[in-house]
């Protein structure tokens, strides 16, 4: 059950609206959005607004990123009751907010922008802790796989995950579910790994994604990189839309959303 | 009141000796070192090896470090009573560790080998998120600093750091407390903050440290860059031998031991 746009906020209430950078270590959220009784980043922003402004005020996020997953440069806006220098914003949010979620930059924004429907693309990047030692402490921020990938062949399956396609195996809601298209565009697929880390970057940007995409996309890089999957396969995939044949959905802790970009840019 | 070297191990017994490369998150921890009732990463190891090996025996640590410093390459080391096979210990131990300990690697060792007296230098880095915004994402392993750090100065004072000489001005321990020589010599002291980072890095490597030295040096460069301080105080301080004309000691968060040298190499 989800509050997200429930009926305690009966109408929208006018204001300044303002949109919020975020940053937040999602280990201990269910998940952006409002759960009925679980701790969300969305109801602990609502709070922090309301602690300042004085009045509740509904949050509208760009993304309602899983639980476990975690913001750099996640983007919301609200309308507050009265203005507030830019500036002071973050600050003062900031001191109401508990230690894993902040809010890094605040920008007065025209009355028709929405954080979701404005977003023109999304970063987001997947850390692999690939050495046969569990992380501990980088441990909240990655998922840990032990034995070697072979980042030299996730490179080129990467390559095949770029472009206009239908990313149907890609995607954890059912075939059938045709409210939603499953082409999407992605820009950028990339691994990444640094000399002498043991951390593999997968970097994905997009317009926009279908539902756990981002972890089926570096699952299927994963399952390429243990040599479960060739390369080829992952051409076939797109064909197959069959989302049994894609790699595994990777748990959250590896998942950031980097940034968010907006026409023109925001922050 | 400490338990380093307590009476409950009355003599030292024999067996293999090995060495332990360890990594810890020092949040949660009141140090390295065993104190009644505190949890410490030594007595979190001492109940690993216990729960592998069936046989309580004593670790003994490279250092001790404070409540709250982490450790990506700290050494122990300790007499077990039968032979696994190296490459095998780090996974038998670290099922028995709680996950803000790992053990990365372990080596057979001499019997006369010891991780303390062998130590033939260390390298600390001490990290600064230096933005108006405090540090969510990183905040187990940074301190912050509000106000933009002067990194140009910051280097120019480091440069004085290296070198042999007395770092009584460097130390909290008392100036009449003659057991230990205040004479240190620092081979390295470095500032780093990369393009579009907001960390400053801190690096600092010497042979060995006085008591929350590495603190007081980065507390000392603080001030140099928030202009309280003058780039020739510092060059004064050691004449001074005056621990008040020195920075802040600096919270333990920001502190890592990164590793730890030995001659020859172990891991």
């Amino acid at each position: 059950m989800t509050a997200g746009d429930g009926n305690e906020f009966p109408m929208k209430k006018p204001g300044m609206r303002i949109a919020l950078l975020v940053e937040y270590d999602g280990t201990d959220f269910s998940g952006f959005q409002i759960q009925k009784s679980d701790r969300s980043v969305q109801s602990v922003l609502e709070e922090a607004v309301f602690a300042v402004y004085g009045e509740r005020r509904r949050i509208y996020g760009c993304s309602r990123t899983d639980a476990g997953v975690h913001a750099r440069g996640h983007v919301s806006h609200v309308d507050v009751p009265f203005a507030i220098p830019e500036d002071r914003i973050p600050a003062a949010l900031n001191t109401k907010l508990p230690e894993d979620v902040c809010v890094r930059s605040a920008k007065n924004v025209h009355s028709s922008f929405h954080a979701r429907f404005d977003a023109a693309g999304k970063r987001y990047v997947y850390r692999i802790y690939n050495t046969g030692i569990r992380p501990c402490l980088e441990r909240r921020i990655v998922t840990h796989v032990p034995g070697k990938l072979d980042t030299d062949r996730m490179r080129e399956a990467a390559m095949l995950l770029v472009g206009t396609k239908d990313f149907t195996a890609f995607s954890a809601r059912s075939e059938k579910d045709r409210t939603v298209s499953p082409i999407r565009t992605m820009r950028r697929v990339e691994v990444k790994k640094d000399l002498g880390s043991d951390t593999v970057e997968i970097t994905v940007e997009g317009e926009s994604f279908l539902y756990n995409m981002v972890r089926i996309m570096a699952g299927t890089l994963v399952y390429v990189g243990q040599g479960k999957i060739d390369v080829s396969d992952v051409a076939a995939l797109f064909e197959s839309r069959d989302r049994r044949k894609a790699g595994k959905t990777m748990p959250a802790s590896g998942l950031t959303l980097e940034d968010v970009r907006y026409d023109p840019p925001i922050f």
